[in-house]
């Protein structure tokens, strides 16, 4: 029997891309001020993370939470070793983040029209189209791509999303010369079978080190969800500090994976990540204080499987 | 390459014990009605569940919540298929829930000496002898046992349970004539490789028809470690509607894995359970109102993924 994710004996790293100051920050109906912003940014960059999706440059008018992303993306702390990573969903976005000095630019455009034009407010087409314009403008620019598959795995309008519609996606991303690719469960649809069978698929048209997945924890699957990818193949993955995140078109549902909770899993399993989990745990406490709410990661509440609980005294006795 | 519980062909069906009634009620605050409980348990009883863990005959003083065990059983609907299956924690439990026609006797003991003197208020040995004499007790009649390894991956006092001993407690109950064996994560402290290890060397001494394994999902891994037991071999869970329990030595974590969550995740991916999915949410949607609080369960606030969100107004303008 050959060994599976379960029982292996080597792990290869699985390379965790933090982006709660992004798609977690993005729905917060609490506005965080420009400098907790950078803070957040700069203490989540000493904790080990090689990727942080800092933040977007999306019109102010659709995403007011992060109208600030020049002042942060110029004002963060650049560590060697960490790419930041701005979201952009057009040609002006691209044109900030580049003067704001992104190390990465990433596009995003959902497989399902209903959810693009409820999302991006465009249809596919025309996302191809600025996408297309993105890549132009960027030539020659010291600046990565990478473009995400929203909904690859389900949309809460249409449902179920055809496998080769998804494929045909990431096809036309890397035929126009955008190297990394996201598929991401938007609104946790995904299940690990289904996840284990689209990313051995897309595996074999990306290689792993351009392939992310991007998985929340709308009905409980996430870190199901991770070791199925991880399974499959993917070694990158999204997650969000304290579990931040959600779809505002899956209201009640909590939001992307927890950082926390998938570092944990990893120490626990013994497949390395690099993350200082005590120091992850820190922050993620000071999240309910900054945020005004109490967040869906579960590790921050439970603590480590080390942090032991006292003794009752009456036990002493028995 | 072999295939793994992510992508087989075939799907052995998957069980699952609901304990809600008894693991859940157990540690609310809020008094609930016997008329209450049974309405629940029979209203379970008709989702196609072929075992309920229905409630417990232990001390009225330790666990008030549970004090109405004999109303419940004698009251509850009895409908063929069906197993009721009671908590005892000595003999007197033992006799309680035999003049009470319980189907199983479930017995508890902790693998760790602290927690199991913290939550049975006696020593391993105690407990031990004590199942001993429920054993000979019960000898003749027609009702079944089972025993709980309880913290077998790990103890909120002690850390890390070393396996041998899990193992030899196993060895010892089945000695003594008992044929259900319950691993139970206590305190959701167990990792999906963990659980692939111990279950495969605990079913090369028990039949996966005598297995049960009893997931908290404490640190967000419930249903990742449901798939490395069920890769393992492992057939039967324990699960509690809306998420419901907990361990008063662990606070503010939340409770056992799911049911309504894990019956999603076997019924996304093709794992057949014969559990109706939409009567049991619906029924998960009541607890709130019946324990006036919030629970843990995600399915019920997300829904499934085929119940489709309508399009938003301005999406048809696009």
């Amino acid at each position: 029997m050959s060994a599976t994710v379960f029982d292996r004996t080597h792990y290869d790293p699985l390379i965790v891309q933090e982006v709660a100051p992004r798609d977690g920050l993005q729905i917060e109906p609490t506005w965080v001020d420009t400098p907790d912003k950078i803070a957040l940014i700069d203490a989540l960059s000493t904790c080990g993370f090689t990727r942080i999706e800092a933040g977007s440059f999306v019109s102010p008018k659709a995403i007011p939470a992060l109208r600030d992303g020049e002042a942060v993306f110029q004002q963060i702390a650049r560590p060697a070793g960490v790419i930041y990573v701005a979201l952009v969903p057009n040609l002006k976005g691209a044109e900030r983040a580049l003067a704001a000095r992104a190390d990465e630019l990433n596009l995003v455009m959902s497989a399902s029209q209903t959810h693009n034009r409820a999302n991006m407010r465009m249809s596919c087409e025309s996302s191809l189209a600025a996408f297309d314009g993105i890549v132009r403008h960027v030539k020659g620019a010291q600046v990565r791509l990478n473009a995400t598959v929203a909904t690859a795995f389900g949309c809460p309008f249409e449902g179920r999303i055809d496998e080769d519609r998804v494929l045909g996606i990431v096809d036309t991303y890397r035929e126009m010369g955008i190297a990394g690719i996201t598929l991401a469960d938007t609104t946790g649809m995904a299940n690990p079978r289904q996840v284990a069978r689209l990313v051995a698929r897309v595996l074999e048209r990306v290689p792993a080190a351009d392939l992310t997945l991007h998985f929340h924890n709308t009905r409980g699957l996430g870190l199901a969800n991770v070791l199925a990818a991880y399974e499959a193949g993917a070694r990158r993955f999204d997650a969000a500090l304290g579990g931040l995140g959600g779809c505002p078109f899956a209201p009640g549902a909590s939001g992307n994976i927890c950082t926390e909770d998938l570092v944990n899993l990893c120490d626990e399993m013994g497949i390395p990540t690099g993350i200082d989990l005590p120091k992850l745990l820190a922050l993620s406490r000071g999240l309910p204080a900054l945020l005004g709410h109490d967040v869906p990661g579960q590790l921050a509440k439970a603590g480590r499987n080390g942090d032991l609980h006292p003794v009752p005294d009456y036990v002493l006795q028995i």
